[in-house]
């Protein structure tokens, strides 16, 4: 799986160098106070996150709009190598159990972590069941909502 | 995971104490020749199977009718604990890729095999995402099929 190659016709891509230690991302990625602090584009926030760090382990997060409507989403763990790779999916919730999408689509998330001098190479991609549900996904804005995030991120564990 | 227990609202269980060793009942649900001679239910039988046994490998099979009506499907392992536990489901295709389900509903499937006497006690459970799926499940025989497929292995895996 860490080997894994995107498909440019089904996945999105984001890809980036932070420097910030690949340690730090994982543990940012991994730690459900931390995830509070970045996960959500700002004007959004991060209200609640519980993570069970395994496969079948469940990774839901709840996310607030400005509004204050708040909006539970919950996934599962799929692979777990430290300091290395995370992978989680809708598609399922805790205990490997099938669920139906709330947003519409399924997708699978993973997050590729490797040293870059003092920094760290930074992968997600967003793994799709059909072209459509790329585009969809595309259209609701993956790259700038995850590319934030990661801004987010980058910001908090400078801080940290 | 290995400690997974079921919840009776939505999956249903096959457990069933068998003759056969543990390691046999392992090969024979992780080996594409032997997994051909006893997946499906006679009179139907299993044309093709494809196996790449890590999680995100694919879990692939195709059935054929009494009629010769193939019916493919695809599935991508979570979990393969040598000789204990089997773990995959039809919500995901080959590399955690999100699917849709062609029978209508996702399942998981959870195959845990333990050492009892000189035999195995194996479960079955199948995970689904609500009530509704289950009683689907149920209704298309899945103790039947399920109890008429171990048998087959049994069966299999004595002459083997």
């Amino acid at each position: 799986m860490t080997t894994y190659t995107a498909n440019p016709e089904l996945d999105l891509v984001l890809e980036r160098t932070v420097d910030v230690a690949p340690e730090l991302v994982w543990r940012a990625w991994t730690t459900p106070e931390l995830i509070k602090q970045w996960f959500a584009p700002k004007p959004w926030s991060t209200t609640a996150c519980e993570i069970d760090l395994q496969p079948g382990g469940r990774f839901d997060t709840t996310m607030r709009s400005p509004e204050g409507e708040e909006y539970p989403s919950s996934g599962c763990i799929l692979v777990a190598e430290e300091g290395r790779t995370l992978v989680f999916t809708s598609a399922l919730g805790a205990g490997f159990r099938p669920q139906v999408s709330e947003d519409g689509f399924p997708f699978t998330a993973v997050v590729r972590i490797e040293p870059d001098g003092d920094g760290t190479k930074y992968t997600a991609i967003a793994i799709h069941a059909d072209a459509s549900a790329k585009k969809s996904h595309q259209e609701m804005g993956f790259h700038e909502g995850w590319g934030a995030a990661l801004d987010q991120l980058v910001e908090v564990m400078k801080a940290h």
